[in-house]
């Protein structure tokens, strides 16, 4: 909450509270998305007849799951931070950035999907490239609405604080462009090879955890960039 | 949050702070019925004997799911503005608000059941115009109570802020009504011509999704309505 | 929220915003309770070798789902509306009533598998009787696990605000008091008389949202009691 | 809330508002995460043959899962208690608390899985030696994030409030010390006496739900930790 007016209807624009309940929203479904991935686990059984099977091995199976579950927790929670970042230079909305949100949240609660499919066929001769290049289609999708949703709101400062350092808002811009390409170049490799897409999806969301840890080791670097706070 | 009086009891009704809570638990409802739509999709497996299926086939065989997701994606977030736009409208609740707002999330949190119904049924010959039907009249249903919550509300002015325009108010009661005839004439239509009474669902969806950007071009109209404001 | 101190901290207890996180906190619980229990239905399929089957039937046959989410998500609502009601009472928390209310909390977020299992057995000769005891029997620890939380924390005052109306306090428990003993003896009817009792639970809860309703009819019965008021 | 600056940005850091939005994402995990866990009901069944089967049986038979969905409830919720004393202290985040507070939830959100597998081994004599030790291991690693992040933020006082009483911060790091002990020996026990092992969890959780209750008797103690203070 960055204002508590109480007048708030008309300072609305321009005090900041306009973005409040579109946050309070995208946080609620980013958090709900995040907490539901845990559903993709099914309980291990063996075969009826099997007594053999043990259920170690049922759970030992399920790496596929462990793996999408922790990338796309990662990923999303990310995402949450960064959309935090993003606001904190947003002055107001209006309905063309609400549509445009409502379409960035339509992919974020879509990722329990794509995740469960990779868990399940990651470890499939068959299916892994294909469950892979969903994951990295819909990874590159979920890129494209955030990128929109920000080249809608810098484009001439439209939707920005007054007073924002135009360096920032540019470095927020090229970074948000280099995860797109990044994940678009990553879901190519995908029908291809299917692991080593994988091995850099997993790169790329640990280079965009770390990175900015390290960057914040040089002083001053804190001062243009509210990324470098937390949410 | 429209005020942060720090006697809030008494002056409740009369800085609108009542509507806040009520406001926060509409807002998670709809945030977690959008986000369980997800839940619908189920991984697709080919039958136990085959080897000539293929998950490519399996993802586009589910092209109603993506479909049925989109539309109540944006329909529940839609929905979501717009119950602010109301609340923006609304100085205080009373009991009889209540009931019928819990009525109206009891359709909402509904719809994630109508959603898979469709994904399931829609491709099928002998259970799709069924589907549609039931889709439609869960909507209508959805229309007809959030209709009723803004006569209860607006109807001499019973619970809205004291300096409202009545022409902005006008005009949200004749936007909600002509929505309601819409959803309800599309689900009759629905029992003879599914596919045509899901075109005009989508038409409907789309339509009121980008109408106000529209409006929005033309100066002035930001005055008399909030729903130009973001929720 | 009914304050916002910025010196936090030392004012909580004093001027009621201990209780902030936890009403936020069970709201949260409650929405998310109240809207899963869509997760009961499950989209009818008609048997692998049917070609008789309709899906009209299959949905008609589901009216035991629907009676139970309706019956369900409306004791919920009004749950959440009555834990407003006891929390405008209510100064600040200690430890014992955090898990009184955790308590409480558990067996709210329990409410929608007895839901499921009414929705598949009241069809049922033979498993009606227990489904029905099995939710009465949820329903009574939930009114119990509710008494509990409110005999705690208005014994003697203990966490009450300070200038309360004593009759207001004694109304509440009343109510209270008769709500359980209504959920327990409607319970022990259960076994005997399952659809008895179930049209029991379904008055009682109907009772309980139009009573307030009616009682705000009569001018002067909004003083003392907060819970005129909406949550 | 700790305060409500109009000029947020600036002071986000200085008045402690920095924590808001990860303490409200982290609530909406934990509150999301407890009330899934009912999700791991399954409506009992009688194998399609029988005649013999009762549903009260059935519900009977599901001892184990009444079991862990308590156990899980009472540990999360008290989590998001303690969590809530942990933020007392905490006067701003950085990053690196934020990727630790992100590892903390996925491992909060991961817990309905272990319950659902312990729900489903306990009462089987193979597998339930593997069922709990993964739940133990889940709540070890649970306690251990738990402790990194505490350890963060307090080693130097690094992320601290400027004023806390040392005394209440090493008091602290003792419990919780202690409670990353006794999960990981308890995981230990869980491959030879899994049963043994669950009554030491249980004992664990209860005793760690009622010891700040009878601490509380003692006066004084309310003075230098918060976390006698609800959340």
């Amino acid at each position: 909450m960055k204002s508590s007016s109480t007048d708030g209807e008309n300072r609305a624009s321009a005090d900041g509270t306009g973005t409040d309940r579109l946050e309070a929203f995208s946080d609620a479904v980013m958090a709900i998305a995040v907490t539901i991935l845990v559903l993709e686990f099914k309980v291990p059984e063996g075969p009826p007849e099997a007594t053999e099977w043990r259920l170690e091995h049922g759970l030992a199976a399920q790496w596929p799951s462990y793996v999408a579950y922790a990338m796309s927790f990662v990923v999303l929670g990310l995402t949450w931070a960064s959309h935090h970042r993003v606001f904190r230079y947003i002055n107001r909305v209006d309905w063309r950035f609400l549509l445009l949100n409502l379409l960035f949240l339509m992919v974020v609660a879509f990722v329990p999907y794509p995740t469960a499919l990779v868990a399940k066929y990651l470890a499939s001769e068959t299916g892994r490239s294909i469950a892979v290049t969903f994951y990295g289609g819909v990874m590159t999708a979920f890129a494209m609405t955030y990128n929109a949703l920000w080249w809608y709101a810098s484009a001439g400062g439209r939707l920005l604080v007054p007073d924002v350092d135009p360096e920032a808002v540019r470095r927020v811009t090229r970074q948000f462009a280099v995860a797109l390409i990044g994940y678009a170049v990553t879901t190519g490799v995908a029908f291809f090879q299917p692991v080593l897409s994988l091995v850099l999806f997993v790169a790329m969301t640990v280079f965009s955890a770390i990175a900015p840890a390290i960057a914040r080791q040089t002083p001053g670097a804190s001062r243009g960039d509210p990324s470098l706070r937390s949410g």
